[in-house]
């Protein structure tokens, strides 16, 4: 059975995605001369800010040109679905975004963005821009904590993201934005649960197989793997789930301490079930003595259609929460 | 098949989904005491000021609660998923939007809601609050033009409701809040396309069947029949075939005339899709020599997780511009 979509052809999906993204933002957002998949901020970069530069593969937006913008990032590179940008995009998208003040990249850990943005980085070296990465690593469930290194970023990006790029707004050197961006990171724990598959505009085929009574724990936002399969549970004990692995990792949350929190949709599970989730995780957290200072739900990092949702915890201090507060003016997302 | 959902138990889903809200958005929304159906404005309300109150069935998130906040609605009234809430949340609902000087009821036009919300309008009556009444008719496939009153109202809604909520802020009379909000119900054109069915939390079973390569247009957000299936056609031709009944609605169109556009998904429809069509939208416009003023893509009148889309398009004019322009500050919607 193939999946419906509103599409013409697969092939032609993301980059029609991107000119209908730039006929609906017209006042955010512009691609790069001949590179269409360098989208950039019409209000970001500016003289002797650093540039942020996002990217990775479509299929999950608003990420990540949804967060480009006045107060987050620059520009995004975007690649094909689920598939890394190549180097020519993210190059561009630097040159734009630079303010003579350096770059900072920021991507989720995936083998082929690491490659293709370490060579943009390399070819941008040349032109005497300087390009330093912190790569996002939220995902609690793709691997041990002993091999943090390994995990991959999800839905935490929008915290982590929004964090350095408030930095930059704020005129942060890049040594200070790429410390504070590592420590946004260090402190973002993401959990996720997919009930169900999606399919990629080529294929139209599940990218999964999933039983109709089955969920699992842990499914990265490409249909990586999870860490449990089993019987659908209630959206309680499924947040409990989620929530013991996350406060798990919080060894150093101290009652009093604040939260930011997301509740973020795979794709297609509405609002109603996340705010089923949110109504649980505020339960839980005040349990814990922790204070939700600012929280998230809807559809913030998707997996294209995908059933699921995952649940985010970023573990704020002082200056997290500032940054966390900053305003920022994207076409997807303002605060 | 059932349907998976993270849900507690159907019977719970919406006041927990409604704790849930409240738990995410304590500086916008509260309940009215004794009566968590009736979500209010933390901001919204104050002496002067027409109250504006609108609401109907949960399982179309964000409408309603997610447009009550200064410069929109004061209060929503939440009903059982795709059913109307009964009078006594509307009363709560009047008396906290109430700042003297009179309450509007909007809502779509629905057999259920109509006879609530007018049982609410007459308590209201003996407790000398002045309630009139806009019903939103912006599906035009719902009724032929003829019988323009029996049509329903879907995502329009969001620029319908906008308008009126603006009028309320800038502090127009009651009268002339109900004008504006008739204006702009009547030049607020919806169209939209089902591909597959979503399910009640209390049933988790389809509410309508549809071939696994058909699409059905005009389907309402409750499932009511549309007025054509047939196969799955491309984004292009479906966004072609919405747009041709929307036009064709538009008689007094001028070269030259700016509209709001919305491209809506209906829940599980990824935002690939709805900007592919925006692509679609903006060439189609512009061909009729319409200005898109501004435009809105994403979730902001759904069915639930049921997969399609509505095109919105409103015949702006220089108050329905400001109207549309006017800021306001909801918890999931912001201008």
């Amino acid at each position: 059975m193939k999946t419906k979509k509103l599409i013409n052809s697969g092939a032609d999906a993301v980059d029609e995605m991107l000119e209908g993204v730039l006929a609906a933002h017209p006042e955010h957002l512009y691609a790069v001369e001949d590179m269409p998949r360098a989208i950039v901020a019409k209000n970001g970069p500016r003289n002797g800010k650093v540039g942020l530069v996002i990217g990775g593969g479509s299929g999950h937006e608003p990420t990540f040109l949804g967060y480009v913008g006045k107060g987050l990032a620059d520009a995004a590179a975007i690649g094909n679905v689920f598939a890394s940008p190549p180097p020519d995009p993210i190059v561009a998208c630097a040159k734009a975004a630079d303010g003579g003040a350096g770059v900072l990249f920021m991507y989720g850990n995936y083998a082929g963005d690491v490659m293709n943005f370490d060579m943009a980085a390399e070819l941008l070296g040349l032109d005497d821009i300087e390009v330093r990465t912190v790569l996002t690593t939220d995902d609690v469930a793709s691997a041990p904590p002993e091999q943090g290194n390994k995990r991959r970023g999800v839905a935490g990006n929008v915290f982590i993201f929004k964090a350095a790029g408030a930095a930059c707004d704020l005129m942060y050197s890049l040594e200070d934005v790429e410390r504070v961006a590592r420590h946004a990171n260090s402190r973002t724990y993401t959990m996720g649960v997919a009930l169900s598959p999606c399919s990629l505009p080529q294929t139209l085929k599940p990218n999964f197989l999933i039983g109709e009574d089955e969920m699992e724990i842990g499914m990265g936002i490409h249909g990586e793997p999870g860490v449990a399969r089993g019987p659908l549970r209630s959206a309680d004990e499924v947040t409990d789930q989620l929530l013991d692995g996350i406060l798990g990792e919080m060894g150093a949350a101290e009652a009093g301490d604040r939260v930011a929190v997301l509740v973020n949709s795979l794709g297609s599970t509405p609002m109603m079930e996340l705010y089923i989730m949110m109504r649980r995780v505020k339960a839980r957290l005040e349990d814990a003595g922790l204070l939700i200072h600012t929280s998230l739900v809807g559809n913030y990092c998707t997996s294209l259609e995908m059933a699921g949702a995952s649940i985010t915890v970023m573990h704020l201090d002082d200056e997290l929460q500032e940054l966390i507060d900053h305003p920022c003016d994207c076409a997807m997302f303002r605060k």
